[in-house]
């Protein structure tokens, strides 16, 4: 393992990157920047690396099974949160986005109504309303000091007749941590209107110093027993393509995950579950000196936007490798993101496939080496030039 | 690479398959035989384990996509089966359920029935009823020399009023592989009767010398073109658990693949992707060794099963490793797994698991060594000792 904990963002070359088969480095010709998936360019945990060259060694590549993945996880969760989830309750499924589908089929019918905060992860979309459930797109309140919830706003659309509300905490793609008090105003919220609260708390580990994560379930309240969240190593510790993820319930959904059928659970990756495995109990280390390289990028990338590009609206993420940029000054329309690869030669994400209020925002993913993001500045900064105003 | 084959069915321990974490060698106490999933004890082919140990080195865990693995199946087909599938055609689903399920989703509305043959792997009525589609059960023909497909049968199915004809092809769990004259034959009946042919072949390199298995979209015929193969490396390389395979259409059913959402494809693992690629590109002499060394375990199962137990009815498979076993003449009822899992301390699948035509069977996986296959039936052999009739 390294000490200086850049090395994790520059241990890797450009010409090795190039060689990953993995989306972030084959969606864009070689002339592209890529910022646009939410991948990191780190190398392995070393125990996660470990664990997988083992799983080889022992041909060990049949249908996936839990087995001791949620006793990791909760071994986890106690050492980071403080929070003592049931691991016998816990359930194994391919991913979050997965999870969230099969709980919310559990826990709703078709036509019933979801909340989801907008901005918001694309594919929440698209899932839900996949499986006949009406999205109700719910915005943050954008302030001077970045977003946050809008609890206002979120009673009117509970009261509006909602089942559910899939919260994600932090937030993709704002980096909002959620305070404990907010959480628990969601709760009494969530009491008061029958809302069952589903959250996806994938980019829980790699909150930064100065904000805390509460898992949700881990509230006293009605709501919180009532709730599932969605949990993983896949983003932390880079592992999203081995596929792995729990359902872990609050005290009084039990049942429902448990109603989580064994088909969807023996569609989870082998592997994804060895490493993460191995990564709840052995990767502490490695996150720490992760999430610091990333504080650095987080700051670095402040200063050079604030220096070049003064006209894009940015808050620094409180969790997670994602900066959601506000390019409507910039004057290119809803969809910045086409004119910044077309001028600027890099690949960053469309905001308007965040929700309505996406519009005019690119996200740009920091996790890679620090000249790299100093390169996506420059670039972004290039394209402004060349393409002007009104592009 | 190893020259007698039997050594890919021997190289591992017992002790060392007892460490493995994938559900075959974890579901059952380890006083049990356990030959109920479909996973083999083999090691890793060599290309296969080196493609994956590159990945754990570049780090390249992230999200998957397909590449050229398209190519690399489409190499594979024209060498094996002599058919030139379009390789810019065809996408990445997680696995083989999961590319039925995309394909059922596209070419049918709720509602509408789909003909499966019984007995039938278990997870296709779990997941076509999922979708709302009804699942037409349309037996196979069980004569003295085993089963075969009932023509008479599914063209009643079909005029009875199906959307789609789910064909498993080479056959789980009775090792049916169908004849170019029998699936011209259901090619004819289909378009007769307007109805969408979708076929499982994931069993296709696992077909036995002396029969010969075509792919059903390379028939020469209007049904063979509006159809989609599922294919994919999982059962014959043993990677079930890193999760790809691919949805590949007819001439005419370009259009319902290219529907598969991208949400979906990104759903597959990586390490899926890269096993497969290098199974399908360099992994035929492995292969030919697996099915020599299968084809020796096939005739030792049905020489000691015709001594031992000469009431189980047995008919070798064609393709793939698992045995369909008739235990009825054991009086045991609708379920002998159980009784052979108590007298016999041997884990087998349960044969009203594949339909109601499976009362009073078995299914029995003999991927394994030769002295476990022996073994196998010695405690099956105990069972019926201890158990006697009407158990
Ligand atoms: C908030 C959030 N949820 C879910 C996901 C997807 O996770 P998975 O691949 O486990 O479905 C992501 C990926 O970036 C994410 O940011
Ligand atoms: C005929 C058949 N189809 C599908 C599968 C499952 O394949 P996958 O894991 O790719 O869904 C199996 C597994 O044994 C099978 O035998």
């Amino acid at each position: 393992m390294t000490t200086d904990p850049h090395d994790l963002l520059t241990a890797r070359t450009t010409e090795e990157l190039r060689r990953r088969r993995s989306v972030k480095w084959r969606e864009f010709p070689p002339d592209v920047l890529p910022m646009r998936i939410a991948e990191m360019d780190t190398p392995l945990a070393e125990p996660v690396a470990e664990a997988l060259i083992a799983a080889v060694g022992r041909g060990d590549t049949g249908y996936a099974m839990a087995g001791t993945l949620p006793e990791a996880f909760a071994g986890f969760a106690a050492r980071q949160y403080g929070w003592h989830p049931d691991a016998t309750a816990a359930r194994l499924v391919p991913d979050v986005m997965t999870g969230i589908v099969e709980i919310l089929r559990i826990i709703s019918e078709p036509g019933d109504r979801v909340v989801v905060n907008t901005p918001g992860y694309p594919p929440f979309f698209y899932w839900i309303e996949r499986i006949g459930r009406q999205v109700v797109p719910s915005p943050l309140a954008a302030g001077p000091d970045g977003h946050r919830l809008d609890l206002d706003r979120l009673e009117r659309d509970f009261a509006a007749g909602a089942r559910a509300y899939l919260l994600c905490n932090p937030h993709n793609p704002t980096g909002l941590v959620l305070t404990r008090e907010e959480l628990e105003q969601v709760a009494a919220l969530a009491d008061r209107h029958d809302v069952r609260v589903v959250t996806d708390e994938i980019l829980a580990p790699l909150t930064y110093p100065g904000h805390r994560h509460i898992p949700f379930p881990s509230l006293d309240s009605p709501a919180a027993a009532r709730s599932v969240a969605l949990v993983s190593a896949s983003k932390a510790w880079n592992i999203a393509g081995l596929k792995a993820a729990l359902a872990v319930p609050g005290a009084q959904a039990r049942a429902d995950v448990a109603a989580i059928h064994e088909e969807v659970s023996e569609g989870a990756g082998l592997f994804g579950v060895l490493a993460s495995e191995a990564a709840f109990t052995h990767g502490g280390p490695w996150l720490g000196q992760l999430v610091t390289a990333l504080d650095g990028n987080r700051r670095l990338l402040a200063a050079r936007l604030a220096e070049d590009l003064p006209g894009v609206g940015h808050h620094p993420p409180q969790a997670g490798y994602v900066a959601w940029l506000d390019c409507r000054a910039l004057g290119w329309g809803d969809d910045p993101a086409r004119v910044f690869l077309r001028h600027g030669g890099i690949g960053l994400s469309s905001g308007p496939r965040f929700g309505a209020d996406g519009r005019g925002f690119v996200r740009l993913n920091f996790a890679t080496a620090p000249e790299r993001v100093s390169e996506a500045v420059r670039r972004m900064a290039a394209a402004r030039e060349q393409a002007g105003a009104g592009a």
